[in-house]
């Protein structure tokens, strides 16, 4: 699918809450490794080093879902990243969860920020712009190019 | 406050992530807690009881939040929480989370259904109508009305 | 590597604290998720089966690790799973952790007992002997066969 | 009790594991959060300021658990907290975890040692003797002496 970036994960029993099923905050951390997996697959970028090189952060400003169906223990899921907005500084992603049987469990979103995580910058903790080659891999993605590695 | 239960607590280090303030997801684990003391403190009804006596779970169908402002390590924050409305099989649940200043942090919104957890039952994994007196002693917490504990 | 299961996996935003590094922990549900990994991949068991299905539990009675190096957000590591000893009712298995350029990060061991999970049953949540079949699998795990997956 | 640091927690839905009863990583957590409240209410330190303003850290460099008894959802229980050794570096706590009733769950062991946080400092991320005024501390906790908090 183009645009698309797909995270599977299999359901973990330290993933499940006592009815036996996804504890729903859970499904937020997933979301957040979605959206680190887009970061290296999808864009060509390590999340890691956007982080602790180039200080940059992501913090959500916003963020829901709607649960449709559990996941239970054992169950092969996939959550969907797609980009649904692109701001000055703003990243909007919806993510869809389907069980490997293709079935709708959950659908989210969320809007982070671009955030400048640099103690010794005067903007510490303020939203930046998106920088330009960010961007640009961005819009590479959502037009359904391959992501090409920076050099590190 | 009248209507409005207050969940109470600080800031830890596991709470938060390398950027140091309180990792996102986190704060839906808060908002469940927070739902958690208002069954025994605002409702008086143990929630456990519920769960394992009753068979009855609240899961979340939608759930949502707005943030504000970080919240850092060693902070002491509160959840307020209060009942938006009540359905036929459902409750939603209002979330406000201030620093001990006062100072908003985020905000926060659930939607839960009543759910059968008896796996005996026909009905189980699907919703049930809030039992009457569930409903009744979240009326009284609606008026502002002390709780007052089950027998146990 | 004979009687070895290896389970990779990357160091996520969400499994740091505020020191940039892996919050200790999380080390144990590493271990814990390395062990599930272990039933399918190196078993040929289904996990969620054991549990769901045929209603046995595998707690720890004992857990510890020692570390050496931190792991930091955006390392691959790998969890290596031996198997120590195999008792009556119980599995001991050793942990060793080391990043994605083979250096030790941490070791770590648990012992698990094997437990009636059936709240039908008059031995619910009492130690029961390991099921045959379950250990032949184990043993030749140990040999260093390949796992024949369960009819399932 | 002298020279014992008592930290009650409820056992929360978000606790448990599809077993309904505490999922052993947690402990772990548990552990932690009992140190952190027994620097403010034990040694008169903010755990906080310590990380974030004098920039130590205390990383584990072993821990332990031996479990006897489950923790379930719904259960009050309380982590004491006992220094068992102080070394030039290193700090030896031992936890024991009981419930409510007094009964014994789970036994466990940490051996942190302190660290240098600070990013400027040439011994960044390497253990440090442990300053002076935190041993005074800890020896007067120690004497079952009460702790006066620091100005602030």
């Amino acid at each position: 699918m183009r645009g698309v970036h797909i995270h599977r994960i299999d359901v973990r029993f330290g993933d499940c809450d006592p009815a036996g099923i996804v504890y729903f905050p859970r499904f937020f951390h997933l979301f957040h490794e979605a959206m680190e997996t887009w970061f290296s697959a999808g864009l060509g970028l390590s999340y890691a080093q956007l982080i602790l090189g180039r200080k940059l952060g992501f913090p959500a400003v916003h963020t829901e879902a709607d649960f449709n169906a559990p996941c239970a223990l054992g169950e092969a899921i996939a959550v969907e990243l797609r980009v649904a907005r692109l701001g000055r500084s703003s990243i909007g992603l919806d993510y869809v969860v389907r069980g490997v049987d293709g079935v709708l469990r959950l659908t989210g979103a969320s809007t982070c920020v671009v955030m400048d995580l640099d103690p010794a910058s005067p903007g510490f903790r303020r939203a930046v712009a998106l920088p330009g080659d960010l961007r640009a891999r961005i819009e590479r993605f959502m037009a359904g190019e391959s992501a090409v590695p920076e050099d590190s």
